[in-house]
């Protein structure tokens, strides 16, 4: 294999094939790029058994051939080259020779029978939605999910399609977040559990155009993302138990205040200065007619703060971990957010009728 | 004691205090800064025994008085109010109050009685330097210093005046910095040895200007900085035993090479790509006419690399550890820089007459 790509093009495509790329492992080969150029063009390919992810790289290929190379050594090594034309160049059957101006390194590279390729997805469900609508999507509800958590169903999102709706759920015991999308045509309907590791990934690597539209192709065991000259495949999540989210959610309220999504957020924010880390103090909101106070008492010290708010029905105490409102708060795009109230005991909501519900439970005394 | 300040004017003396307060310790009073507004000044002191520090903040006293208070909540809560007046209230012996429009937290504070205040230095041996080029002798040469070295004599740099001379020396067991600074003025002889780790936070404090002035006064157990409204004192690191650097330099050389700074460090900094941690591998530099060769071989690969260069007298080849050699090309200032050799067994000057010196010992195979 003999090939000629630009710098810039190379760390491109590193950049992406870099998400499926393991860290830890034992496995050598799930640490490496597969350069692939016998086709007629340059893939990288990488997989680390959970996503899959293969993208296509500009430049000419002088001689066919395919080499798998350590993935961080072939990223730092392009990274430090001048800006200038590289030339990659398989030698025998595990070296490569990369070379740049003045500068040649001699590279061992592994067995490329030893790597596995992505699996072949099935093209029947589909959907389109754009770079810009999933990148939002994700980042709106992936902080409800807890990549760590032994109870697997809370470790991904639900991406459920029906007709021209997509529904997202995230969710772990005390908090849920959902996000609407209308999509432009009719689809069947499906759902899919999809890790929220993936979806992270994922989203770092979608560049957000408004007008750059996503394939995604849903099967039983896969979920497969089509962009630009990028495809991503995922392994999914047995999802059949997963939670009703209709039946969680209830449109009766006491009381309802809109706030200043930034006042709230940076309030609570200086409130958990006087949270050691481990402490569990809640952040107690008391309504009133046109302010809601925030008050916080730890043995650092104590904080309490008025917001101006505007209220529809009764006055109200209740406390909060502060980390549930600010997570919200964070990720919204409006200035101005709504927020329903029942009881002391029962879970607040924060919505917006056609686009967003997040659900949290309060900390009860 | 009752203050009104602006958020940014805290933040600026926080910033400068806080290089002096520990991290780590279990006398919480070293965690603090202390706030003194009796003698119509604003004054934050801090002080962890070696290295102590006194700046002036603006603001307006409405009660003298004095309060010992943590410096990380201090500093967190004032950089999380809004960017406005901040009024801080000691209402009692060990309680403030902070507020910032609408906000108000009530911190406990220490006893001020606890407090070390900074030592009284006579200032009979002094001399005048400009911010900027303080901060340039301490950028050029800290990276000698190993603050972790059990040999005290090592964690310093010795800072010597003769005349209008001030020569500033830091040194480990593979190679020495020496820098030298024309003064505007004739002085005394004297030298300390100041530990490195004071200079790096001195060093963040100052702004550099080329018009500013550092006042440093020398005593047997001291040193006192004085710029701007601040004051920082250091400990002294007992040098009686300190290397005659002199003695180490001499001005023969049967090689002399001028090589582009950038290129140099550029090449090794690829070079130690293929070095893993820990591993001790040299880089090889081989002298010809009009170019020098760059070349390492690891268990990871190998590679090489040629730079221009002019040179004077014979050819040569000698290994380095690359680290000491890009360190000291990160921090000169020239585009490009004069090698000195003698054999591949003797160490090797990087210098510019008048300014700088470096020697570094070379490995022998």
């Amino acid at each position: 294999m003999k090939l000629v790509c630009q710098k810039k093009d190379l760390i491109e495509g590193i950049n992406i094939a870099m998400k499926a790329v393991s860290a830890k492992t034992t496995m050598s080969i799930l640490e490496c790029i597969l350069i692939d150029a016998n086709e007629g063009v340059i893939k990288f390919t990488s997989n680390n058994m959970e996503l899959g992810i293969e993208t296509i790289v500009d430049g000419e290929i002088i001689e066919s051939g395919s080499i798998a190379i350590d993935a961080k050594l072939f990223s730092e090594i392009i990274r430090k080259l001048p800006d200038n034309e590289v030339k990659i160049n398989a030698t025998d059957e595990n070296k490569a020779l990369i070379e740049c101006e003045n500068a040649k390194f001699n590279i061992l590279t592994k067995s490329v029978e030893d790597f596995t390729y992505m699996p072949e997805i099935e093209k029947n469900n589909k959907i389109t939605i754009s770079e810009y609508s999933l990148k939002e999507v994700i980042r709106q509800t992936i902080f409800a999910v807890n990549e760590a958590e032994k109870n697997k169903i809370l470790t991904g999102e639900l991406f459920e399609v029906n007709g021209n709706q997509l529904k997202v759920v995230a969710l772990d015991k005390f908090r849920i977040a959902i996000r609407n999308i209308e999509l432009k045509e009719e689809y069947g309907n499906f759902k899919v559990l999809i890790p929220g590791k993936s979806l992270n990934e994922i989203s770092k690597i979608l560049a957000g155009g408004m007008e750059d539209d996503v394939n995604i192709y849903f099967t039983d065991n896969h979920v497969l993302f089509e962009f630009g000259v990028t495809k991503v495949v995922s392994r999914l999540i047995e999802a059949t138990n997963y939670f009703d989210s209709d039946k969680m959610i209830s449109n009766d309220y006491s009381t309802k205040i809109s706030i200043n999504k930034n006042e709230l957020a940076n309030c609570i924010d200086r409130a958990t200065l006087l949270i050691k880390e481990g402490d569990k103090k809640p952040v107690f909101f008391t309504i009133k007619d046109t302010e809601m106070d925030l008050s916080i008492n730890t043995f650092i010290g104590s904080m309490d703060e008025s917001i101006p708010i505007s209220k529809e029905g009764s006055d109200m105490m209740i406390s909060f971990n502060p980390k549930f409102i600010i997570d919200i708060m964070r990720v919204l795009d409006n200035e101005t957010v709504d927020i329903y109230f029942t009881n002391p005991k029962a879970p607040c909501y924060i919505k917006d009728e056609n686009s967003y519900i997040y659900i949290v439970l309060p900390v009860v005394q």
